[in-house]
């Protein structure tokens, strides 16, 4: 199995990236390919002393910023690290894809130079978001690729986020809900009305709608969203759940008493933010397109590289694409071209 | 002034409503009518020791249930709290309403009973949202009352809350953010496309996109969005806070030495936990009704209800509902029925 790593995506590329690759590759059973300038990935290897045989570096001089449009940036930076790693994939001679770089970029050469798999209408982010307090994740499906979506676009989200989540944590018929302005069915607007008769009769283990207070708690294993809605969702969990943790720590460091007593209480501070480290959540793939690709959050140092090269094992091993592809083509009736 | 409270709305109902209600009474120069069952009423006044004079019960036997259709039950039961409350408000007889009562029931009774402001699309739900650490709030307009949003409706909800924000909170020319999956200019689908290019043109103090991570940090005052992914955002923001800070109590009581840490810490973490304390914003506004309707949470206490009195106040001396009026008189090219 070849992982191919983009060294020059993100805020902390490309040291933390090689950090993060270093770390995985001592510990896994694949060839990890760092895309980047040959000179300055080999400089940061020798920095780490990396010794191993199963880092190797592909030679990238361009790199796709969020400055760039991602569709022209795809057709014109031919030796950018993106669009030589979707090349790669594309060609069989790697079987896996992990960038920091900008989502817009990801989505754009996925389209463009991979492709969508047959019968999949839109690609689509897919996040793990926290389940707090029990150490397990639901699957988010859109988080933001396709904001101007269509009911079937939600079911396709539904049905691969079930067979990600079912190949890669191994649940057995996975249990899938709709975002939704409320519990009850017949709650939404009509795209969400018409996704939950489509989720209602498909395949998926789908149990109704949920509401976006009641997914933290853990009530199912995927969440089939809009993109636009998806988006909302995580980013506004992750802004509130950033700004109490920093409200924690403030407070309790304001005079001499709470000092001690967060001194006190230091391991289980420490184990509480642990539990909010969305780095071993790293890694969100980008479900529908022919081959795994997975975005990495830009401020992503070397942990979320290491869990994201790990979490990528088993999509490989699984066949994910392959899976998916298999679901579209038995469901020919919600998944035409 | 006289400011009704819906007696039977919410999850504790009556008592924690004639509670708040008894606490309100002796500070604001108002006359507070509480409808429901007059001796159910009458027996809980008398357990709170109310010897004053500015509380009225308004005898309404009948309560609409969040089992009841919203729209049949304003049609059926005449004598419910929700519709006397209504009809004493369009009569002049009142001048708010508050109920903890189901929300679908006040917005039918809103559009049924009291109607909406000429030239005003859809009555918006606005929910004020903690500014995390600064003891301030941001009004999100809308929440959820109209899922089926149009631009010209995410248009209105911002020029709603900049007047709401303006009257309640005194700021001259708020600061308003359509809330969208990106900060920069032209994100998101057509219809926040379309908001976006309305709300620059408006005359409000438009200032750009908002991602949900950045709210509440508290970049601006008004969120202006479509119902759909304002409930969303609201929703997921509130599951978050609680799982986070119920996580935060179940660390710190594990062991001797957390619970050591967290008794020396006890002042700052209650200050922590105020700080989080939604019942103060209590007092959700339903603009764009011809009168002043604020629903609170269903699982509103006694705090809650005597916020939502203090904040009826300058909504009613401050004019807002006439303000919302001549504000869409004078936009006629974008407030025509």
């Amino acid at each position: 199995m070849r992982i191919l790593v983009d060294g020059m995506g993100g805020d902390y590329s490309p040291s933390e990236i090689v950090k993060g690759a270093v770390r995985a590759a001592s510990e896994v059973d694949a060839t990890i390919g760092i895309l980047g300038p040959e000179e300055t990935i080999n400089n940061l290897l020798k920095q780490e002393n990396w010794t191993g045989n199963n880092i190797e570096v592909i030679n990238a001089a361009e790199v796709i910023t969020n400055d760039d449009s991602p569709a022209l940036a795809i057709r014109r930076k031919k030796d950018s690290t993106i669009v030589k790693g979707m090349n790669m994939l594309k060609a069989g001679e790697a079987d896996a894809f992990i960038s920091a770089g900008s989502t817009g970029a990801l989505l754009s050469g996925g389209l463009l130079l991979l492709g969508r798999i047959k019968g999949i209408k839109r690609p689509a982010l897919a996040a793990f978001f926290p389940k707090i307090g029990q150490d397990d994740t639901t699957l988010i499906v859109d988080c933001g690729s396709n904001v101007e979506t269509k009911p079937e676009h939600i079911l396709q989200n539904g049905i691969m986020g079930s067979i990600f989540v079912n190949c890669v944590k191994g649940i057995e018929n996975p249990e899938v809900k709709l975002l939704n302005v409320g519990a009850e069915d017949g709650k939404g607007n009509d795209l969400h009305k018409e996704a939950f008769e489509m989720l209602k009769e498909s395949n998926v283990n789908f149990t109704g709608n949920v509401e976006g207070r009641d997914v933290c708690f853990g009530v199912c294993d995927v969440v089939a969203t809009d993109g636009f809605s998806g988006n909302v969702f995580l980013k506004s969990s992750e802004g509130v759940a950033i700004a109490i943790m920093n409200r924690v720590k403030e407070k309790l460091t304001e005079g001499l008493q709470a000092k001690l007593g967060a001194a006190l209480a230091y391991g289980k501070l420490k184990e509480l933010k642990a539990e909010f480290n969305y780095d071993r959540e790293g890694g969100a793939p980008i479900l529908g397109l022919k081959g795994a690709v997975l975005k990495i959050h830009g401020n992503s140092k070397a942990p979320a590289v290491y869990y994201a090269i790990k979490k990528a094992i088993p999509y490989v091993e699984n066949d994910v694409t392959g899976k998916i592809a298999a679901a579209a083509a038995a469901n020919k009736d919600i998944c035409a071209e």
